[in-house]
């Protein structure tokens, strides 16, 4: 496996792309993203649990249940459509109708996504007048251009690609993504488009995308706030010409699964390093949980604690909060076991406290990127966690809007 | 029922207290308390559910479960003594014996209450030398001093009393709590202590005390941080002269229990109104659940959503996050009859998102409280959650602390 340098969406064979401004943002920043395969691809999806969602998550869950093969999708910023009614749902279903009829495909083989202010009609006039040159400008190197368009308030665009083998044949995975930002101050979404040219039987691709984004993308807490409109979509189109992987068991299912999570780790730790206001990411791992899933919640508990955050912001190594956010996060857990490193210097010995130069892991702590490793002593499980600091300007973000 | 201008945790006829500087905070200000019954008082307590939590938590459980009246009560804040080690339960142990010499009382009829920095060794050597003052200067008008020296970073001191009629017989309640405060940054923890001359059965005590922190204590949330040393402890000493109130459907317990909720009500108002960096108090009400249990999950998920807070903190409008926070609380939602209010303007009605002047619902929230009510439209589940806003003076508070 071997990552592309400057990869993206549009390198795998067989997938165009393009990113305008259509003019939904007051800021006159790209916000229409069209993502389309040459020929039907089989798709997978994961999205958000809540019960308060996008209407085009229910529309996308439904294509994906139907078995539907897509062949685009389109994505807008600036605006989540979420919470608008009847009209709302129009509006989603429309825009897949528009695009379909320009690219002569059926309204089921686009999918949609929409992220930004919720609670606000959708300016479909304006996505109608922008669609013809987002088709007309449809490139095989259009993945940054619709990378930069889907993102909100993320500072930096977030997109890669790796190439793997399958029986001899490469085959290529590319991503792009966004995160917690917003146009206006509201729900943090993370969107995630994946494309391969790797022909992958459906149920494959599923277990592939939740496998890799088990491991990768809900491994990320931003500021614990789960947003209406979360989704990944994977489309994979068998351009690559490799034999078809349908069988579960297939151990080049594996090897595709292992390439698709070093596609999404990396986007899922920018995600974190890019939250809103934040100056640092934060990595907590656990190991010694009594499972994997235990691991992993008692990683996103340390993660998401908020007072922990402010600590990892002031470079404190107040390790007691680590500690404590161990304590309510659910998991199995007993003191006299769990031992505590923060940035490679141990702090807690199973359950007893260790003598240490503060001011030396305090520096330490002054990096981009401090790292949290927490032994449970119970078991096997393993698990990760990727967030950020919680700062002055997470609040001046999310506070400062004036009606 | 009664409210006593004034009232605190000595008012009830009995209890003796007092509050002195023993030298543990590095402020210099009061951090030692004691809390005296002049004959044994029936115990009742809830803790922490925390993991990870202080050894006094599991030694005042223990007394509890036997069954052991309490006489005494001895609180040091400045210093949690959590993930301390053996050398932590010897300290708590010494701190009860010491104070049970002084009183010629057993040390299993003296409970221990701590808070303030955590893996920090508790110095016994300034608490030792302070209990002959502390003791000396007991007297039943201790509860203000006693109630100024449980505080940590608190801005203000947090008692009230009120009087019932139980058969004829005036019965007092009187508490002290602190809230989300600390003297070095580190674990936001509420303790609480609440006295009264009721005769109550030891099962009767627990209801009450139980049903009462349900509903006003357990419905706080200041930042998602469930503290390693939350304490709520109840001591009834029947000095009152009431009938002895044994049996759980006792009408006289529920009046109780009633007086009891409305002691612990503003003491959970005021703990949310000071949590640290708070502006605002952030009351949120959910009718129409499936459960009550339900309805406080979902006024607990808004309350707490860190996006929300920012919102009130900017007096923002921005229904969508609560829409948001109510979905993913874990309440059964159907988002077609969700309605959602803020300071009494309604801003979604049955799913459908209502016109409103923004700018003058922005200005209601400019106030010191505000309100939403949430109607999952579901059932008769009714709940409530007290929390405030997220502001840059808390990362502050919570960063800025250089080791």
């Amino acid at each position: 496996m071997e990552r592309i340098e400057g990869g993206h969406v549009t390198t795998p064979r067989g997938f165009r792309a393009n990113g305008v401004v259509a003019g939904i943002k007051v800021s006159g920043r790209p916000d229409l993203a069209l993502l389309v395969s040459d020929t039907p691809a089989q798709a997978a999806g994961v999205f958000t649990t809540n019960l308060v969602r996008a209407y085009n998550v229910d529309r996308n869950r439904r294509l994906l249940g139907a078995g539907q093969a897509l062949r685009a999708v389109i994505v807008n910023s600036g605006n989540a459509n979420v919470a608008t009614g009847e009209q709302g749902r129009r509006d989603t279903d429309q825009m897949a109708a528009l695009v379909a009829a320009r690219l002569d495909l059926r309204a089921d083989e686009v999918a949609v996504a929409q992220t930004g202010v919720i609670g606000v009609p959708l300016p479909m006039d304006v996505i109608r007048g922008a669609i013809p040159d987002l088709v007309a400008g449809l490139g095989d190197d259009g993945g940054p251009a619709a990378a930069e368009a889907i993102c909100t308030t993320d500072t930096q665009i977030k997109q890669t690609a790796v190439q793997v083998m399958l029986d001899g044949v490469p085959v290529t995975i590319g991503a792009m993504a966004k995160g917690a930002g917003m146009i206006h101050p509201n729900m943090a979404t993370m969107l995630c488009f994946v494309t391969t040219d790797a022909a992958l039987g459906t149920e494959a691709a599923h277990h592939a995308l939740v496998t890799a984004v088990a491991r990768t993308l809900n491994a990320v807490t931003i500021d614990g706030d789960q947003s209406t409109s979360d989704t990944c979509l994977l489309l994979a189109n068998g351009l690559a010409g490799n034999p078809l992987v349908e069988d579960l068991d297939d151990p080049r299912l594996t090897l595709f699964t292992e390439a698709l999570t070093a596609v999404l780790d990396p986007l899922a730790r920018l995600i974190a390093r890019d939250g809103e206001g934040a100056s640092k990411l934060l990595v907590v791992k656990v190991n010694g949980a009594v499972s994997d899933a235990q691991a992993a919640q008692a990683a996103r508990s340390v993660a998401g604690s908020n007072l922990f955050k402010c600590a990892v912001r002031g470079s404190d190594p107040n390790w007691g909060r680590i500690a404590c956010a161990i304590g309510y996060s659910g998991a199995e857990v007993d003191q006299s076991k769990l031992t505590i490193t923060l940035n490679q210097v141990l702090l807690m010995f199973e359950g007893e406290p260790q003598s240490f130069d503060a001011a030396a892991v305090s520096r330490s702590m002054d990096a981009a990127e401090v790292t949290v490793q927490v032994d449970l002593g119970l078991g096997r499980g393993l698990g990760v966690a990727y967030g950020c600091d919680l700062t002055e300007e997470y609040v001046k973000i999310n506070a400062d809007y004036t009606t």
